[in-house]
């Protein structure tokens, strides 16, 4: 049912904030009204952070994750190991591995995985930027850091093809039980892989 | 655990995103990528669009309603039956009865409705505003619409005493069976209320 605004502006924002996932029109509303209750700084600053956003943000020559200069501030550190390269999904990947606090080299983002079903082949993500990457020279290893679906797994094999003649070691995230999780609940191909895989108890002490 | 931003231009948007009710730092962050994945407009007008809200709207000074303009649509309307006010909680409502099609009077929105546990006096809703529109004359009904809740209740019996002495008519929404619902499912009061609140069969053909 079409739902009758008391103002323009108020039913411009509904329209505008149910563009965004997950927010149907009841919740644009809410939201807005919310937003009519708070200090006016509170919705202009929501606002302009908003507009801030979209037009000062750019993608990393290098590495294509989110930056605010072309080379974004994980390529240009000279601490980082440019020699290995971890291929992630996604700019939110890309904080996840970087919250671990365990990875000192860069990244690569593809902006997706290979998804036919949803019209993404090889040449809508990141790839072949990769290769050029790669066959620049620099790179010894190229760490494949997708999720462990199928469309990632399709796309780890593609980039494996890709990269198949040039002299890089290509390594994957081990598979293995989640921390926390209890044996009963994990699946067997999973216990398969982490039971192949097993590592030596005594380097967990190191860790 | 806090998370590492690649920008604080993103850091801004997610803290800002944040401060909006049922939205955590997770969702703010989907949400910001979200609009960095899309054209720069979206984001542009997204943002513009809740500057010019907040910014442009104000409260009727008749009903208390969102408006534009010093005096809402709604009160500015001479089609509208000023003699007949609808007394709602909050803007939403009004829209809810708006939609309706059944309305033709105006409406004087609370702001809120009576709760000691939430610090809501009689004071911090709109109610001296309403006994002063009646005792400026010109109101022959006044329609208590609040929900059936114990805090609607207790804000209808605290009106209906404070305009007590002025010649006013006082209504309330009928208490009865939800259209579509099952008797089944209905709890015993509305059932109650239901009976002793029956209507004439032939009366419902009209409607």
């Amino acid at each position: 049912m079409e739902q009758e605004y008391a103002s323009t502006l108020l039913e411009n924002t509904v329209t505008q904030l149910s563009r965004l996932p997950g927010i149907g029109r009841k919740t644009a509303l809410r939201l807005a009204l919310h937003i009519l209750r708070q200090d006016e700084n509170m919705g202009v600053d929501l606002g302009q952070s908003i507009i801030n956003l979209r037009k000062g943000i750019r993608y990393c020559e290098s590495c294509h994750n989110i930056s605010e200069t072309d080379i974004c501030p994980i390529c240009s550190n000279p601490n980082r190991d440019t020699s290995v390269v971890c291929v992630v999904e996604s700019v939110k990947d890309v904080m996840s591995f970087e919250n671990t606090g365990q990875f000192s080299g860069v990244y690569h983002v593809l902006g997706g995985v290979i998804s036919p079903m949803d019209g993404i082949g090889p040449d809508s993500i990141e790839i072949q930027s990769l290769v050029d990457r790669v066959k620049r020279g620099g790179v010894e290893e190229v760490i494949l850091a997708l999720s462990a679906t199928m469309e990632g797994e399709t796309t780890n094999f593609y980039i494996y093809r890709q990269l198949g003649g040039l002299d890089v070691k290509i390594t994957q995230l081990a598979r293995g039980v989640s921390v926390g999780n209890e044996i009963e609940y994990t699946d067997e191909i999973t216990l398969g892989r982490s039971l192949l895989n097993r590592t030596l108890f005594s380097e967990s002490f190191n860790r």
